[in-house]
């Protein structure tokens, strides 16, 4: 059974102004770039090895993954880009600042859209111009599977045909998997690996590019999962 | 039917150094990452979009692809990082500064290893520590597919394998194809695509980071081959 291998992108513009980002493709701060290669050079270090790299279609997650993969001095390996890997949708709020939304709404309302498991956010308007399917990059996806907002639990869901389809397979081919996600995809991840209760994965946080590595026995439950230390002093100096 | 665009890689620090590359995997200079952000930004600018990247498993064609799709806002797009994509096989020659090798052989002797359709260079010792089958990277492939120095005859022969088994069905599918290439396998493909002479193909200039856009007919037949201009002056201030 391969090793598997998530790890948040780093930090991007959208982060850093506490708006929710969702699937708009929000690119790293330089804050961002150097915290990708502080997760590569650690990774790098501890004598990790990938032979598939997964990331979603937003280039957050994309250019998180090629900055870990050149620090890994791994840059030819296959890398898959899935829309199924995007950051939860979060509808009518994405490009909102969260203070802003919590004005307006009350700190309850928002608390639920951010952390409740089932609740959908209001959706966008399929007027919208940044409805998905507007976008070149997802032609050739059905335009009902594309989410105009989601709940955790549907991210989940769709998740779970790409977990099924694609990351199973390789892990049971003894592929080392690593994959650049989003705070909510990498929750839908934990929950499908570990069985974790709505509650308990809604709450999991996810800090930027902090790897989270698990060991998986042959019927791929997990033995272990660990938040792997960055020991590189120019984080906090940046920070 | 697709269409094809080739790239030569930005300039190389051995490029720079006048030594024969071959599969040492050596990264790009500043000058090079500026050349390819130039192909990349003339590329956007003219259009194009692309389906499919295909790159070598040599870094200075990998950054060169990053870079392109970057600034075609197209991180997102498949990439496949391919042996039979890789730089002709410089045998005992590679890591030799051609100046040095003319002093000790003749020019006339580097000129045919270098330009001679059919002439191989000495071959890489089997003991070499620079021996493909040494490299992580090349697990996997049978050891006897992998050279220790290749005629530009051969690398012709293992690049119609890709061809034929990747980028022919990858184009009758009407996908957009972009090929980040080194000097001779990009003289390669250009042999398969035009059945040019054994004297031309050797003879065939192929600068850095210059796009090299094909339209083919359904037959795979060339109806026009044209190099693009750069127009971006960053490129000679730099050089």
């Amino acid at each position: 059974m391969g090793n598997l291998v998530i790890v948040r992108h780093g930090e991007s513009q959208w982060n850093r102004e506490n708006r929710f980002t969702g699937w708009t493709d929000i690119d790293l701060t330089a804050n961002g770039i150097q915290q990708a290669r502080n997760a590569g050079r650690a990774l790098a270090e501890a004598g990790f090895r990938f032979d598939l790299a997964l990331t979603s279609m937003l280039k957050r997650t994309i250019r998180s993954q090629w900055l870990m993969l050149d620090e890994m001095d791994a840059m030819y390996i296959p890398i898959i880009s899935h829309w199924r890997l995007n950051e939860r949708h979060y509808g009518a709020l994405t490009g909102q600042n969260r203070a802003e939304t919590i004005a307006r709404f009350g700190e309850e309302q928002v608390w639920k859209w951010r952390r409740g498991f089932d609740s959908q956010p209001p959706l966008m308007d399929a007027d919208d111009p940044r409805a998905p399917w507007r976008e070149p990059r997802y032609q050739g996806i059905p335009r009902d599977s594309l989410p105009l907002g989601e709940s955790l639990k549907e991210t989940v869901e769709r998740v779970r045909v790409f977990w099924d389809e694609v990351i199973v397979p390789a892990l049971k081919q003894d592929k080392n998997v690593i994959i650049s996600s989003h705070g909510n995809s990498q929750r839908a991840l934990v929950k499908l690996l570990e069985d974790m209760s709505e509650e308990e994965v809604a709450r999991f946080d996810v800090p930027n590019s902090v790897p989270l590595v698990y060991k998986l026995d042959t019927g791929l439950r997990v033995l272990s999962r660990s938040s792997m230390s960055i020991p590189h002093p120019e984080v906090s100096a940046i920070l």
